[in-house]
C-alpha cells in the first residue's frame, strides 16, 4: 500500500520534466506495437525504433501506437518529441505512481488510468496505463508488469466487426478505456467471491488470523476506491465534450462507460459496508464464544467450590463432629452433595446460563 | 448482496453494445401486453410477435408496451429496431444490474428504476424495469423474476376513472413510476415491522444468531438506500421539464413523487439509526448478562475460599491446635464460619453487587 | 418510530390525488373556526359546514380558517374545492406522514410542517400542520391528535395589540409559524432537562436500563432532526420571496424564524453530541465498576490460595512432618499465615491494585 | 450545554419583537460608556440616561457606544428607538441565546457574536456581545457577565497609537471583533495547556474520573466549535463588501481576522482529535491495567491449584499411600511441588505470560 | 500539537500590524542570500544590510532574495518598507502559526507554506516559508529551524542547467513551490516505513506503548493533512491564473505541483486508513491474546477443581469410608483421577477449546 510513495521521493530535487522512470522494474524489453486501420482494413506492424512512428503522425488513417512497458526513459523521449509531447506529460508517463487524471493540452489529451490484474493467488496488481489521444493516433503506455485486457479488442480491429473500423481515434481510446473499465468488474467479481468465502469462514471457522484477512480486504477496497474515484472525474470530464478531439457520437458511448465507473465504485461501496459486517460478526462471534467457554468452566468450578468446603469441614481433626462414628453418614454427605450440585445444575439451568 | 457485480464480468472483452442478458433466469416465456387508449376507449392485446408493434408506433391514441422478461435478447433487439432504440439503450435493458438513471435522447426519453417484492419468507427481491418514453407510447420491460405492481393501473386504465385516459404518454410514465414508487412504502411497512419484531427480540429473548439477524437488516437497508437514491436524481431531472415530451401539467405530479421518494429516502435512514441503536442495546445487553452471571460465579467463589481455608486450618495434623479437644468446638466454628459468609454477603449487598 | 410510514403502504395502487386519511383516528369531530380581522375589528365563529367558507374567499379582510382535524376526507375535499386546491394538495393534507415542505402553486403557497407535543408522561407526540397561504386567507388543517399552540396569538387577534391586526395574510402566516417554531424551544427545554437526569443518573446510579433510556432520547433527537431540519429549507424558500404573496416587510419577520430553526438544530446537535458523552461515559463507568468487582474478588481469592495450599501442608498424613509434634507449632504457621496475607495485601497495596 | 434553550422556552406564545432578557442575571447596573474620537483626539464619557446618546447620532467624529450588560429591557429599547432599530434587532440583543450571525439592515449593520472568558477554576464562560455599525457611530451591546477584552483598544484610543484615530467606524468595528478574536486563542492556549496536563495524567496516573474530564473537555470543544463556526460566515461576509458602511481599506483587515477565526477552528478540530487520542489511549491503558492484573492474580492461582491438589493427595484418610510411613517422604513431596511450581513459572515466562 | 496557538495569545490586545515574532527562537543569525541572474549568468551575494536590497527591486533581471530566518522583527520590517509591503503581512511571515494561504495584493503575492523535515529520530519538524512574488523578484522568508530544501535548485541556477535561468519570475516561485512539495514525499516515504515498521511490531512483538506509537503516527497524519490541505487551494488559486504575475506558460507547472498536492493527500489519507487497520489489529490481537492465557488458565484450574474435591472426599475423618482399608484403594483413585483429568482433556479439545 505504501507503493503510492515508494521511490517517488527519490525525484525530490531534481528539476521538473526530467525523465525518471519510478515504479517497479521488469528488465522486460520494450515492445512498440502499431495498429493502423481504416474502413478498407487494418494494418499491423512491430516497430523496431521509435523514429518509424514519424509516417504515422499526419496520417489520415486511425493509428494506435502501444508501447507496452515505460521502463526505458530514452523511448519515451523520443516518442514524446515524435508527437510533441510537452515535458511533464513525458514525465506523468514514466512516473507510475500517477492518479487518474485528464489533462487537455492544444492538440491532444493526455488521460491517465489504472489497469487491474486478479491473479493465481488472489492478488491484486495495478498496472498504470496512459493515453495520448491525437487527431487521428491514440498512444497507450503500460507500465508492463502484466498482461493488459486489449486482446479481445485487437480481434475486432482485425476482423472489422462493429463500429469500430468506421469511427475515429476518439471511438478508438473510447474502446481502450471501455476494455479498462470492463475489466475492474472481472476483478471484482473475484473479490466478491472471496469475501462471501470470508464471510463463511467468520461464521463456520473463524481463526485468529480472520482479522487479519478482513483488514487485507477492507484495505484493498480503500485501494480500488482510490483508483476508481478520480476516473469518474475523468470521464466526466470528457463526457462534457470540451475537446474537439471527441465527437459528438462517441459522446453517448463515454456516458455509457461512466456508467460502469459509478457501478464499480457502487459495488466496492458495498464490499465496504459488507466487510465492515463480516468484522462486526467476527469480533462479536469471538467475544461471544470466549465468554461461553469462561461461563462453562466457571460454572464447574462454581459448583465444586462448595463441595470442596463440605469435604474439608468432615476433614478437620476435631474430637467431637457429629456422625463421624455413624457407618453411614459417609454415604449421607456424599448424597447430600450430590443435591447440592444437582440443585445447583438445575438453577444455572433454569436461569438459562447453561 | 454481490449480485450488484455477479455475471457482469462475462461482458468483459465484448463490444460496446452486444447484447447479452446478465441477470437471473427463469426461463419464463417471454409476453408482450399492449394497452392502447384515448378519451374514448381502452384496447388490450396479447402480442405473437415484435412485429405487430409497429403500427401502434406512430398512431395518436396513447400506447402502454409491457414486455414481461427481457431474458430473450433477441426480442428485444427487435423492439429496439422497431422503436429506434440505441444499441446502448438495448443492451441497458438486458443488463439488469443498472442502477436508476434517466438518459435523454432526441425523441424518448430511457429510465431505469428498481422494482422491489416482499416475498412470504420475508425476503426482498429486487427487479429491474426499464422504461422508454416515446411521444405517444410507454414501453416497459421488466425483469420479470416475480410479478409486477401495475395491475391497479392497468384496472383503472380499463375503467376509465380518474385523468389517466385522457392525459397522454408522459402522465402514464408517472402513473407506472408511481406505483414502483408506491410500491416501496409497502416493502418499507413490512420490514418496519420485522425492525420492532428484532427490537423485541433483543430485549426478551436475544440470541447469538441476533447479531447476524441485525447485520441481516442492515445490509438491506444499505441496498435500499442504493436502490431509491438515484432515484431521487432521476425523478429531479425528469421534473426539471428539460425535455418537451414531458408536459407541464404532469410536472406536479412528478414533483409528488420525488417527494414520496424523499420520504422513503428518510424511512430507511430512520430505520438505519434504528438498526444500529438495536445493535448497540444487543453488544450492552450481552455484555451486562455476561458480566453479572461471572460477578455472581465469583461472589459464591469468594464466599467459600475463606470458609475452606478454615476447615483446612483445623485439618491439618498438629498435635496441639487449641480447641480439637473441645465438644463445642466444632459446632464454635460453624457458627463462625456462618457469620464470615453473612458478613461477606451483607458486605457484597451494601456495595450493591448482589 | 416505524410511524413513518405506517399505514402508508395502503395507498398503494390508488390513483394519485384519491383522498385518503393517512395517520392515527381519533373520532374527533371536526371544527372549523374562522377569524376575521382588519385594522378595526376581529370577528370569530365557528362555522357548521364547510360552504359557509365561501364568503370569505374574496373578502378584502384577513381570514384565518382553521380545520382542527384532518381526519374526514370528505370536509378536505369540500374545503379544496371552494378554494381551488389542487388534488395533490388536498391528497397531501390529509397523508400525516409527510415531511415538512413549501410548494408553489400560481394563486397560492402549500406549507407542511409539524408541531411538537410534549406531554405529562414527557413523550413527545408529533402532528402534522397544513397551511394554505391566500391573497388575503391563511387555511390551516390540523392533524388534531393534541391541542394547538395558537392560543396566545387568537389573544392577540382579539386584543388587536402588536403589528399583527394590520398587517396582511402573509404576517398572519409567519404568526402561525412563529407560534410553532417557538413551541419548538419549549419542548426542547423538557428533553434538556431529561438530558440532565440521565446525566446524573448515569453517575450515581447507573441500571441495565440506563442504555435503553439514553438510546431512547438519542432515536427522539434524530426524530426532531428531521422534523426541524427540512423545514430550514422551507423557511429559506418563503425568505427568497419568490412568490408575490408574500410581502417585502414580511421577509425579516421570516429571517428571524429562519434563525430560530438554525437554533433549534444547534440545540438538537448539542443534546445529540451531549447523549454520545453519556452513552460513552455509561459504557465506561458499567466496565469500570465491573472491573473493580472482579478484582475486588480476584484478590481475595489470590490472598487465600497460597494459604489453603499451607494449610493443607500440614493436613497430609505422612508420620514424619517436622513440628507436627511442636505445642507452638500451630500459632508459629497461624503467625506465618498472616504475615504471608499482609504482604500480599501491602503488595497490592503498592502496586495501587486495591 | 443546555444553555442554548435555557430561559428560551419562556418567550413561547409572545409576540414578535418582545422585549425579554434571556439569559443569566447579574443585577449590576447598567453602564454606558461613550468615546467620541476624531484625528485630534478623544473624549470619554459615562452617560447617565440614554437621552444622551443623541448628540452623538449624528456628529462627524467616530462615536463607540459601549452598553454594558443588556439585563434591563427599556434601556434596551430606548437605545434602539434612539438609533433608529429594527424591534427584532432590539429582540435579539436581549436574547443572549443567539448564535453569531451578521445581519444587514438599510443605514446600519447588526452582528452578533460570542466573547470567552477563562477564569481561575479553569472554566470557560461565554458572553454574547451585539455591534451595531452606524455611518459613524459603533454601538456595542455586552451581556455582562464577565469582564471584557477591549481595555487595550481603549488605551490605544486614548494614546492615539496606530491607525486607529485616522480610520472611520468600520475599522473601530474591525479593531472590536479583532479583540475579540484575539482572545479566543488566550481561551484556547489555557485549554491547550489542560489538554496535555490530561494527556500526562493519563499516561501516568489515570484514575475513573479521568474519563468524565476527557468527556468534559470534548463538550467544551463542541461548544467552542459552535461559537466560532458561524463566525466565520460572519466575517466572509463583511469582507464580501456588501454594505456601502465597510470601506475597501478595511477588507484586508476583515480578511485577516477572517484567517484568526480559521486557524482558531484549525486548532479547535487539532484539540478534538487529540482529545479522541487521549481518550483511546485511556480506555486501552485502562483496560492493558485490568488485564496485567488479573493475568498476574490468575497465575498465582494457577499455580497453587496443583500443588493444592497434591497435597490433599496425601491428606487422603486410606490406610496404605505409598511413603507416608517413610520418614523423607515429607521433604520429597515438598521439594516435588517447589520443582511443579518452578516448571510453571518458566513456563509462563517462556510464553511471555509474566 | 498544541504549537499551533502556542505564543499565539501572547499578541491579544496589540493593534492589528504591530510586528512580534511568533514561534521557537533558536538564536541564529539572520543571513540574507540574493541570487540574481538573467539569459547570460547568475550572481550570487550575501547582505549586510537590508538596505543593500534597494538596487535589486525594479532590476529587469530575475532575482531571489531568501532570508534565512525571520526571528527578528526589525529586519522584517525593514524589508517590508524597502518592497512596499503591508504590515499584515509582515506580521503573517513573523508569525510562524499561519496556515498555508494565497493573498493577492495589487502588485505582488504573498504566499505562507509549510517545509517540512524528517529528522534522524524520525520527528517530523514543520518550518513556516513565505514567499513574496514581485514582476522580477521573489522574496522568501524562512522560519529557520532546520536547514531548507532549496541546494538543488541553487545549482540549477548556477549550472543554468534546463528552463530556469531563461524564465520568469513566476517560474522560480513555481520551482521554490516544487522544491517543497518534493521535499514532502520523501518525509511521507520514511512515515510509509515507520508505519510498515509499526505493523510489524504489531504482528510480531506487541507491547503496552504500541498503542501510544500508534497514535503518535495517527496524529503526526492528522498533522500532515493540516500542512497539506490548504496548499491545495492555494495552489488551485494561483493556477487558475487570476494574477498577471503569473504567465500562461507557467500554468501547466502549477498545475503538476497541484497534482502532486493531490497524491500527497492521498497518500496521507492511505496512511490514515493504514494506522486504523493497525490499531484495530492491535487492540484485536491483544485481546485475542489475553482470551487465550485466561482461558489456558482457567481451563488448568477447571481440571484440577474436581480432583481437589475428590482427595478432600478420602480425607474426611468418618469412621467408615468404603475402601479407606483397602491396599489398592489409593491406586484406584489416583488412577481414576487420571481418568477424569483425560476426560476433561479430550471434552475441551473436542470442543476445540485448547
Amino acid at each position: 500500500m505504501t507503493q503510492f510513495v515508494k521511490g517517488r521521493g527519490a525525484k525530490s530535487g531534481l528539476p521538473p520534466g526530467t525523465l525518471v522512470h519510478i515504479g517497479e522494474t521488469t528488465g522486460r524489453p520494450v515492445t512498440i506495437h502499431v495498429m493502423d486501420y481504416d474502413g478498407e482494413g487494418c494494418r499491423e506492424t512491430e516497430l523496431q525504433s521509435v523514429s518509424q512512428c514519424i509516417p504515422y503522425r499526419d496520417k489520415e488513417s486511425v493509428t494506435w501506437i502501444n508501447v507496452d512497458s515505460v521502463q526505458q526513459a530514452d523511448i519515451i523521449q523520443q516518442m514524446g518529441e515524435c508527437f510533441g509531447l510537452h515535458p511533464l506529460v513525458m514525465e506523468d508517463i514514466l512516473n507510475t505512481s500517477q492518479r487518474p487524471k485528464l489533462e487537455v493540452y492544444g492538440d491532444y489529451l493526455f488521460i491517465v488510468m489504472k489497469m487491474l490484474h486478479h491473479n493465481d493467488r488472489s492478488e491484486v496488481r495495478v498496472e498504470q496505463i496512459s493515453f495520448i489521444l491525437g487527431p487521428s493516433h491514440v498512444l497507450s503506455f503500460q507500465e508492463g508488469i502484466a498482461g493488459d485486457v486489449f486482446d479481445p479488442l485487437r480481434q475486432r480491429l482485425r476482423a472489422g466487426k462493429g463500429r469500430i473500423r468506421s469511427a475515429g481515434a476518439d471511438y478508438l481510446l473510447y474502446s481502450l478505456i471501455d476494455a479498462v473499465v470492463d475489466n475492474y468488474f472481472v476483478v471484482l467479481e473475484h473479490l466478491g467471491e472471496e469475501i462471501e468465502a470470508l464471510e463463511d469462514e467468520v461464521v463456520s471457522r473463524p481463526t485468529p488470523h480472520t482479522v487479519r484477512r478482513i483488514h487485507g480486504m477492507k484495505r484493498r477496497m480503500i485501494f480500488l476506491r482510490r483508483v476508481v474515484w478520480p476516473l469518474r472525474e475523468v470521464l466526466a470530464a470528457l463526457q462534457r465534450g470540451e475537446s474537439e478531439l471527441v465527437q459528438d457520437a462517441t459522446q453517448v458511448y463515454l456516458r455509457d462507460v461512466y456508467d460502469h465507473t459509478i457501478q464499480a465504485m457502487d459495488s466496492i461501496d458495498t464490499y465496504r459496508d459488507m466487510i465492515s459486517g463480516i468484522l462486526d460478526v467476527y469480533l462479536s462471534s469471538l467475544s461471544n464464544r470466549m465468554n461461553e467457554i469462561m461461563k462453562f468452566l466457571t460454572i464447574i468450578g462454581t459448583i465444586f467450590i462448595p463441595l470442596t468446603f463440605i469435604v474439608g469441614l468432615y476433614g478437620m481433626n476435631f474430637k467431637y463432629i457429629p456422625g463421624l462414628q455413624s457407618p453411614w453418614a459417609f454415604y449421607g454427605v456424599v448424597v447430600f452433595m450430590a443435591a447440592i450440585a444437582g440443585g445447583m445444575l438445575v438453577y444455572f439451568k433454569r436461569k438459562r446460563w447453561l
